[in-house]
Order: C-alpha cells, then structure tokens, then sequence
C-alpha cells in the first residue's frame, strides 16, 4: 500500500490545530498531541494520528469533552481518584500521571485510579514520565470489550494494555508495554489491510472455535486473552486483563466488562452504564523509597547486559530488551519521517477540509 | 499412583513439629506451617507439604537460617525495604505483608520489597492477607532461573507469580495467582509422574526447539515465558516475569535474573551473586484510598455475576473467576482431607525418622 513520510513537527502542527479547533486550549492541545503522536515515533501506528479522526468523531456525538475540568474527587497521602470530564483521555493521563509522580515525591509512591475518561493513547507515554524523575511508571487502561474470557464467546474485557518502565544508568529504560490479548487489535487490522490470515490462538469466531480470519471480529468473534486457549494459559490472560479492570475502573467508579463506552463513535453506548467513562490506573515508584537510584540503576545496566549477552537460538540475532523495538523505530522516525498509508493520508486530507487546516 | 488422605490438623502438627525441630520459634514454626499449607489447601500440590523436605535440605546446607533477624533496612511512609536474614520465605513474607497493609492503613498504600529470602510458598496465601482489611493484596517473587526470554535458548528468569487479591461483597474474593509462565514447573512434574507429553508451547529443548518432552529442562531445556513463541506473545510472558525480576529483586538488592539462587539444595549456588538472596515484593491498597469500600466491593459483586452469566463455548460448563478453582478444592479439602501421593508420604516417613517425629 502507497505511503508518504511526514515530519513529526507537521503532523503536530496539524493534530494540535485540530484539538484547537473543536475548542482545546492551546495548552490541552499540545499535551494530546503529544500524547497522540508518542505511538506514531514508537511504532505503535495504530494508536497515533491513524486515529485523530476517531477521537473528534467522539466530540461530534458529545461522548468527548473538550474543555474539561479535571478534578480529584477523593485522596489520601499515597492515591487519588480522578474525574476526566468526558475530556480527553489524552490530557486526563498525563494530569492523572503528575498527580501519581507527586505523590511519590511526598510519601515514596503514588497510585491514581481515573474515571469518566476516553481513550488515552498508548500506556507508555505516560508511564514514562516517571523515569526522568528517578521513578518506576506504571500506567494501565481499561478498554472497549473485544476480548472473551476463558470457556466463553462473549466478549467480556478490553485489550486492557499494561505498561511498567523503569529507569537504567548507561543502558535505556526498560518499557514493557503489552496488551494482555495474544495479539493486540492493530496488529489484526494489519493483517486485514494485507488480506492475511492470523495464527490460531489470536481469535476466535463467535462459537467459540479457533480461527484465523482477521476479520472474525466484525462477525461476532473475539480476541483471546494472551495464551490464546485453556491449555496454553489464557485463564492468565483473563486475569490479567481483569486486574486491569478492577485497578482502571472498580477503584476509580468508571466503566467495566462489557459496559466499557466503545471507541467507534458509531457503536451506541451499552444499555447498562455501571460507572462513567472508560478507566485508567497510574502508579509512580520513587526509586530511592526503596534503594539510592543510582544502586538501582547500574544494576538494571547489570540486568539488561545479562539478558543482552543471553545465547540466541539459532536463526534469531539477539534477545530484546522491552522497549528496544519502539526506541529503535523513534530514532529511525524522528530522523527520516513518520510514514502514512494512503487511507490514513486521506482521512486527514478530509478532516483537514472540514476544520480549514490543509494537510499538506 | 496410590495416595492417601490426611487432615490438614494431621499434616499441621507435622510440619510445625519438624520446623520446630530445625530451631525454628514456635510462632515461627506455625507462620511457616500455615504458609506452606495453604498450597496443599488450595491445590497447588507442588508448592506444598511436598517441598517440605527440600526446605529442610536448605536448612542443611546453611542456605536458610532458623532463627533470623528479619529487619526493615529501609522506609518512608509507604514504602519498605525488609532483609530476610536468609530466614524462611514463609514467615518472611507474611511478615513483610504485614508491613505493606500497616502502611496502607496509615498513607492508603503500602509497598514492600524483600532481599535476603527463600522461597515463600504461594504468592496467594500472602496477598490474600489483605482481604479481610478491605484492601486489595499483591504478592510477587523471583524464583530460581528456568525460563528462557524470548529468542533465547538461556533460562534468565524464573517462574515470577503475580498474584492479586480483590475483595466483593457477598461474591467470593477475586484470587488471581499466576505464573508469568505458560504452564507452572508443578505442571510438568504431574506430567513426568504420569508419563504423558506436554502441548506444544510449554518448553523447548537446549537449542530452542519446540518441545513436548516434559523432562527437557533436565537436559537443558527451558521453560516458556506465557505466550509460549514470538508469533503468540511470548515476549509479553517474558516482560511480566522481568516486571517481577525488577520489583523483587532489583528495588530490594536480592539476587535477579540467573543469579537467583535454586530450590533445589544440591544445585550449587551461582558464582556471580550481585544481591543477597531471593526477592519478593508486595502490596496493599486501602479500597477506601480510593472510594467506600462497600461500592468498591457491591460493584466487584455486579463484575463477577457478570462473567459468571457470560455465554460458555459448547462444551464448556461456566466461565470460571479468577480464584474458583482454589477455592472449589480448599472447602472440599477441608471437609475431605488432603490426599498425599505414596512417594511424598515416603519422604515426609524419613524426614519424620530423621528427626523423631513419625509421620503416621
């Protein structure tokens, strides 16, 4: 498929112009596209600019709040809760994510649930803030149900990604950052757009039987909980992506199970509203609450060396380090360009059109 | 393989009585027992009563201190850090459990990581301390190294649970213990004893080849990280085991990734060792840090009959919450006895020669 590279400052100037213009304040709008674009240099191009036409077709139907206000309904020394305002998920996690950092810088750690959010982009971004402070990140979201649990064809749970970073000394951070499915959606739209088939243990149709049709989704399928089946583990993948719930949205008061609010603003609103919004949950960990950092983190060096130097099977280069691939495609991108497929070129030529902000 | 069936009072007195032999303190000895006893409660027959000579072994070979001093080297409000003297993992960690909820009851949150351990036994039975404070439970632990990161044919990490314990209402608590593995070690010793084939994904042998042979890591195979191959996510397995390596391990000053101790008495300690010991880390979370314990828990309600109702693939019963299975098996367990396979009675028969305790 045809695709163009764009600067990463011209697609910001672009995106941030957008949030401006359906009534972002200039500073709202900086932070979500900052928020926004931190998948795109990672990698990570379903949960970037692919998807800003998504997001303001959530304010059109009134399910996103341009001009929140972000409020701490309840704490204590070491937690918050927080209420987005329907605004963007965007913008509520790096304020919820600041809250959590000071938190940590007064008491040692701090824990933040998040209520009436959207979506937030990739977990990373914001978990990452904690390393310039010496601190572990921890950043985690519930999502729209796409995922059936164990034994069952309903689709129950969100890909409910988690994210941990941890800072190094001479060696970059350690980022994991994972969707608790085997495979997270993008990379089944992926293989949609190059008309092939996924490996079993990614999907399911909506019997329930193993399949390999990306498209099975759109026909009643679901995704699996990492492990895929009984055998290979997915009741861990459950519960994984069910502690992502209960920490996201039963502490905060958002929305769970079935009843996340979908991100397609077409798809109606569940009958059933438990909570409000969607849910996150941030988590920030000084570092010297336990040991001095720099103990800490010449010892990461000591751990990613170890793991680095590990023997590779035959046929494979090197072992990774979690957060080596997307660190790798910033580099590569912020040299030489963010490449857009064509469909997704054209989604913001249109949107560029209806706003008056030409995309180039 | 004939079994037999004791009460737990049966194998209590034992195992209290046996620790006492070795030095430990009567309170101890019974922190110890009831630690270790939860495993064969809950059915996790490998972590039980079963390992009850190989701790003995430890003991032997001066690896676990009877009498330890076990001490909080490190603070600040919601944070700890507690050396273990190289005592038993399972009084350890109830004690260090201990410190995590008080700070929770005085800053919301309390966190706490261990050095200088042993094994600690289930991670369920020390999480689950938090239920009945109305907080939510967190139990982690490295483990001595049997599973090979992603592309890697060296076994760099252990097993690494994660467990977390939420409380409901009038449900069941939420009980999610998992290893960061495909199948736990246990699974393959039941497999070994029967002498059945493991599914593929489970291990691979000392080159990195798929593997269904469930005595491999006897001949330099590794276990799988969950996902079992790249194609599955098993680079996701693999970031969750190093999630745990780093909280346990790396935050305390214990040993991490191969230069974690072994279980096994007779394995030779590693060369390089860069920490004290084994790690664990674990955490309490005050529900009402975040909202009245009672919504929290009327909604953890309204979670679980939600899945329960979830529609089942045919064929399948019900769809199981995290924690069911254990549960299942400790009530009939309590009511039935627990049954004991001939050679772990055999053992528990010379351990009990040896230190004139018979073991009926």
């Amino acid at each position: 498929m045809p695709e163009q590279n764009f600067t990463y400052q011209q697609l910001f100037d672009f995106t941030k112009a957008i949030f401006k213009k359906i009534g972002c304040s200039n500073e709202d709008a900086a932070i979500a596209t900052t928020s926004l674009l931190s998948a795109d240099l990672r990698g990570v191009d379903s949960h970037g600019i692919a998807r800003l036409s998504g997001y303001i077709r959530l304010w059109d139907v009134k399910r996103i709040n341009a001009t929140p206000v972000i409020t701490i309904i309840h704490a204590t020394p070491s937690t918050a809760v927080v209420d987005g305002d329907s605004g963007l998920g965007l913008v509520i996690a790096p304020f919820a994510m600041k809250v959590a950092i000071d938190k940590a810088r007064q008491v040692g750690t701090g824990w933040v649930s998040v209520q009436n959010s959207n979506h937030f982009g990739i977990a990373a971004h914001h978990a990452m803030m904690a390393l310039q402070n010496d601190m572990i990140g921890i950043a985690m979201t519930n999502a729209s149900p796409l995922v059936a649990p164990t034994f069952s064809i309903d689709k129950m749970l969100g890909t409910n990604p988690i994210c941990v970073a941890a800072p190094a000394d001479k060696e970059p951070a350690f980022v994991a950052d994972l969707a608790t499915t085997t495979a997270a959606n993008g990379k089944l739209e992926i293989l949609q757009r190059k008309n092939e088939k996924a490996p079993v243990g990614w999907i399911q149709d909506k019997d329930g039987n193993a399949s390999i049709d990306p498209n099975e989704l759109k026909k009643g399928g679901a995704l699996l909980p990492l492990g895929g089946d009984r055998e290979h583990g997915s009741h861990k993948g459950y519960a994984l992506g069910a502690i992502v719930d209960i920490f996201s949205a039963l502490l905060s008061g958002a929305n769970y199970a079935p009843w996340v609010p979908p991100f397609p603003a077409f798809v109606p609103m569940p009958a059933q509203q438990p909570g409000k919004g969607i849910g996150h949950f941030f988590g920030a960990m000084r570092i010297d609450a336990f040991r001095p950092a720099d103990d800490f983190k010449q010892h990461m060096d000591n751990w990613i060396k170890g793991f680095r130097s590990a023997k590779t099977i035959k046929g494979e280069t090197k072992v990774l380090i979690p957060g080596d691939p997307e660190r790798e495609m910033e580099k590569e991108r912020k040299q030489n360009g963010i490449p857009l497929l064509e469909p997704v070129i054209h989604d913001l030529q249109e949107l560029g059109k209806r706003f008056e902000i030409p995309f180039y």
